[in-house]
């Protein structure tokens, strides 16, 4: 298969990549470097990502950006930031892909743990990750020509541990080989509309 | 209690505020009419909504506008009329309601069936309706001075079916002072960070 990895040059996307390059074709995109390069928050890059990129069997998602910080001082920007980067990116990566993805193809986003498992800090990153498992539940059923939906939750991931550690107190990090797990079964596996976990213990 | 009911002027808001009326002092908002007037999707709007009504116990959204259509044709201001709208017009009186609330008082937001039961046409609802859920697990655990938060996911409303019964066969519509019970629940309750889901038999 052709696989657009976006987000191949994070510690997530390149887990992804390595676990699938054996057995498929990878096209690494990422925002500044990769094959090609996209920005997911322009949906005129988005569309000529495609147009460079041409037909395509699966398109993952490991991006995307949302703003962490207290409740009652987030500004409109630090909401929109969220919205429009990780969800509405993410989503546009869909919509538009419709008009290139083949036949029985499939996508496959990212969300992430605080969707089920809220912190301090993290309002607009739950608001974020269980609209797109919103959206992907729904997107499903609307999907043509065989074409499937999924998303994949990781828990935090140990290469991220150091940066992103102290907002996740008391999570179990996982590798992100681990992780990229979910990529592989939403890609080789039949499932449609499902949010795979990978968590660790607790 | 003083009591906001933001969309007091629709079907779901006149029941809540009729359940509510014989115990506690109810400030009717609306768009247009109603005592108080407010456009949700303006910020400055809402805080004069909350200059002029002062300290408060209790807010009550029961609005918000989401487009229904098909995926493959969803524009990017037909998905951003859920986002400004149903999602951020909620989240703002939230946050620009915090600084008017009273000590151990308490938000209620409306969600929707669609968030855990996907139909055709449905993506940009069951976006945000998740999305408002997962912002409200999160905001719980951030909210000061004892104030709480959740919110009431009501599946279609009898007073509704001619409207949007055509989105929603198969689904068995409730009365909406049925529906009001979620919201008196939230309110008159102890709960916090909850998603009261008031349902038919299907």
């Amino acid at each position: 298969m052709k696989i657009i990895v976006v987000g191949a040059t994070g510690v997530l996307g390149q887990a992804v990549a390595a676990s699938l390059r054996a057995d498929h074709e990878i096209i690494e995109v990422g925002l500044s470097n990769g094959a090609v390069n996209v920005d997911i928050t322009e949906l005129e890059s988005i569309h000529n990502m495609y147009e460079k990129i041409g037909p395509f069997d699966s398109l993952i998602s490991t991006t995307g950006v949302v703003h962490f910080g207290p409740l009652e001082e987030m500004t409109q920007e630090q909401w929109q930031l969220g919205l429009n980067n990780k969800l509405m990116g993410q989503i546009n990566l869909v919509t538009e892909g419709l008009k290139y993805i083949r036949d029985n193809g499939s996508f496959t986003l990212t969300s992430g743990i605080i969707s089920k498992d809220p912190i301090r800090f993290g309002s607009a990153a739950a608001l974020v990750n269980r609209a797109l498992e919103g959206f992907v539940t729904c997107a499903a059923l609307e999907m043509p020509r065989g074409v499937r939906i999924n998303a994949v939750s990781p828990t935090i991931l140990e290469e991220s541990a150091e940066t992103f550690g102290p907002y996740f107190m008391g999570f179990d990090p996982i590798p992100a080989s681990t992780a990229a797990l979910g990529f592989v079964k939403s890609v080789e596996g039949l499932r449609n509309g499902e949010i795979f976990e990978i968590r660790g213990a607790i």
